[in-house]
């Protein structure tokens, strides 16, 4: 087998969800929402199912949804992208794999910033690509620049940049993205942007693409997630937007990794970005509300919420409530032993993590919410 | 960008596809069948998509479809495979992709068949992996046993196997599989059993899956393909089934490639293999009756059909028309002068292609092959 996937174990989500429903615990671990989905959206999408076609669509994606998500961009971002501009794949996931395939020569160097999402470093790895990590600074997650600006050198290809962060929640300012074009141009480097919290930030914080900042149209390839814009994680229904020269080679990636994808799930998304923007523009005020919530519960029962600025993500220190163990075995303890289940934050570092923290999702109903603090807390 | 990828065209099925809209022809390229979609199939997705659930499943696949594949298996091939031994994938292109990208090591040599699958070359080719091309030999597409002997060596990691096979129509059968398996054996090598067209073999020809045969359990990863079974390409649901050893490194591929697939579509394609044996049974009589009409009108209008026995397709030696060009000449000739789109088999070849044959899909309804067969009629 390939050594660089036999050393990877289940991912951490996977891991914890088959046991948060092995020890019925509630399931604040892997990041999918609970009671946000669109009922409109759904009805689409069966309507789609009833309709047809059923055949293969167009490699780079039906063209209602490729012009929807170009409106989409423009609408929010005002990045100006046509839909030629737009593939269409079956998730963030693949839309991941297909850049780091199509762009990565081996020996390219990958600046990428820690904690970061489980699967940048198997497939940079995978691709030949060499990870340069950068770790953001708990428990404010600042980004230490002049780490970041040593890490570029002569062999940069790519940096991964992803805001709103998972797993930290960290939303990055006007200031840092400016300092990170800068070392993008300086190196002649191509930044992937892992945007799909994009409408995720709160306290209202903005969104920044880095693709709106000057000089960075043609350095970026900005995934986006229809299954966390609308609150739908299984439909798997993903793009990429990016420049035609850039865009060009991730399509042939792409063709060889999975093709395309379902036309109802296409036509069903297309539906949902051009109607559904109540929708989405209501989900901040909705989930900032849960993350205090769980923030404030959590810190009455001990814990120490971290910042939160956007995702589905609330991370909080468990020291305090007298814990020795590793962040994953408080994990486990509190699955098995209180019914509820998080994430530890170790899973997101390649080595040296720090363990104190662990992840819960709070994209959940209130009564999960509140059920799961009243669990930790009878516990603890 | 990376070599391999940027030295890849787009897929021949694509541009074929995109021409034939262009110039409103009736599409016999790319292998998506018409007028066979099986409605209560369809009716399951337009249930499941009312009915949710709509996050992330488990990342093997739906406990449902797993269960649903395993007995299958079990039912038409009698491999005994158990739903362990199932993950389910985004299509079947995926599936090969996390095989590919799961097993080879750089350097590794992997065993092909020419005419092949046009993403084999560049997926093998950017996991690091080395093909070693055996030729089939035109017109009967025969196994020339000494050249798969010889390309057998201390190198060779893996063979590819696609019986039926795209696009030559071959089914191999006992003694051929027999002749494979003892070179697997002696070189200790793995299948990638590509298995996509099962059910689709004519003139009461059994499909021997190569896993059926003694010492084969461990060594083959079958590929299968819910677009093929039910005639639904777009819905993009496939898996591979292989023993536990041999899935696990493949899931760790698959985790970072899409992880997971719509439970609604795998929920639809598990009640499909769970209820429509019928439909599945129905389908070989439909298309070798399909395929004797398109081969007989072919041959009445001077092209000369090759023996088809399986698979959508059917090829045809277009030279007696009198048309000089290439086969690429030819299908695009036919495209834009006939309205009637075929593929060159030249696509299926790494280098010095047969030249003379187009591939002809006859998935398609009684009238849309009839009227196909009067254009290019009328045109020559
Ligand atoms: C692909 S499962 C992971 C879901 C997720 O984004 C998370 O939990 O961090
Ligand atoms: C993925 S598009 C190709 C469809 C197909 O199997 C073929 O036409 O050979």
């Amino acid at each position: 087998a390939n050594s660089v996937f036999a050393a990877c174990g289940t991912t951490i989500f996977e891991t914890m969800s088959r046991l948060a429903q092995r020890h019925d615990a509630i399931n604040l671990g892997q990041g999918f929402p609970e009671g946000l989905e669109p009922s409109a959206v759904i009805e689409q999408l069966a309507r789609a199912a009833a309709d047809g076609p059923h055949q293969y669509p167009s490699m780079m994606g039906l063209p209602a949804l490729r012009h929807a998500v170009a409106a989409h961009e423009c609408r929010f971002w005002g990045t100006g992208v046509s839909e030629a501009e737009v593939m269409v794949t079956s998730g963030a996931t693949e839309a991941l794999a297909a850049c780091l395939f199509a762009l990565i020569e081996p020996g390219d160097e990958v600046v990428v910033l820690e904690p970061l999402y489980d699967s940048y470093l198997p497939i940079i790895r995978r691709a030949g690509g060499v990870p340069r990590i950068v770790r953001l600074q708990a428990p404010n997650w600042s980004l230490p620049r002049q780490q970041l600006a040593d890490a570029f050198g002569p062999k940069t290809k790519l940096m991964i940049l992803n805001s709103p962060a998972n797993p930290c929640g960290k939303v990055f300012d006007a200031d840092e993205l400016a300092f990170i074009a800068q070392l993008l141009e300086r190196h002649d480097a191509i930044a992937i942007c892992d945007e799909v919290y994009e409408h995720l930030t709160y306290d209202d914080l903005p969104h920044i693409p880095l693709m709106s900042l000057p000089g960075m149209r043609q350095r970026c390839a900005k995934i986006g997630s229809a299954g966390k814009i609308f609150s739908l994680t299984g439909w798997k229904v993903g793009w990429v937007v990016a420049a035609p020269e850039l865009l060009n080679p991730i399509a042939k990636a792409h063709q060889y990794l999975t093709f395309t994808t379902a036309p109802a799930l296409q036509s069903a998304v297309a539906w949902g970005l051009n109607h559904a923007s109540a929708y989405i523009a209501s989900l901040p005020a909705t989930l900032s509300a849960r993350r205090d919530r769980l923030a404030h519960g959590l810190a009455a029962i001990g814990l120490t919420p971290l910042p939160c600025q956007g995702s589905y993500f609330l991370s909080a220190d468990f020291r305090p409530l007298g814990f020795s163990g590793t962040d994953l075995e408080f994990c486990v303890h509190i699955t098995e032993k209180a019914g509820i289940t998080a994430i530890p934050i170790s899973a997101f570092f390649e080595s040296a993590p720090p363990g104190d923290y662990a992840r819960f999702c709070f994209a959940k109903t209130d009564q999960a919410i509140d059920e799961a603090l009243r669990r930790l807390r009878r516990h603890f």
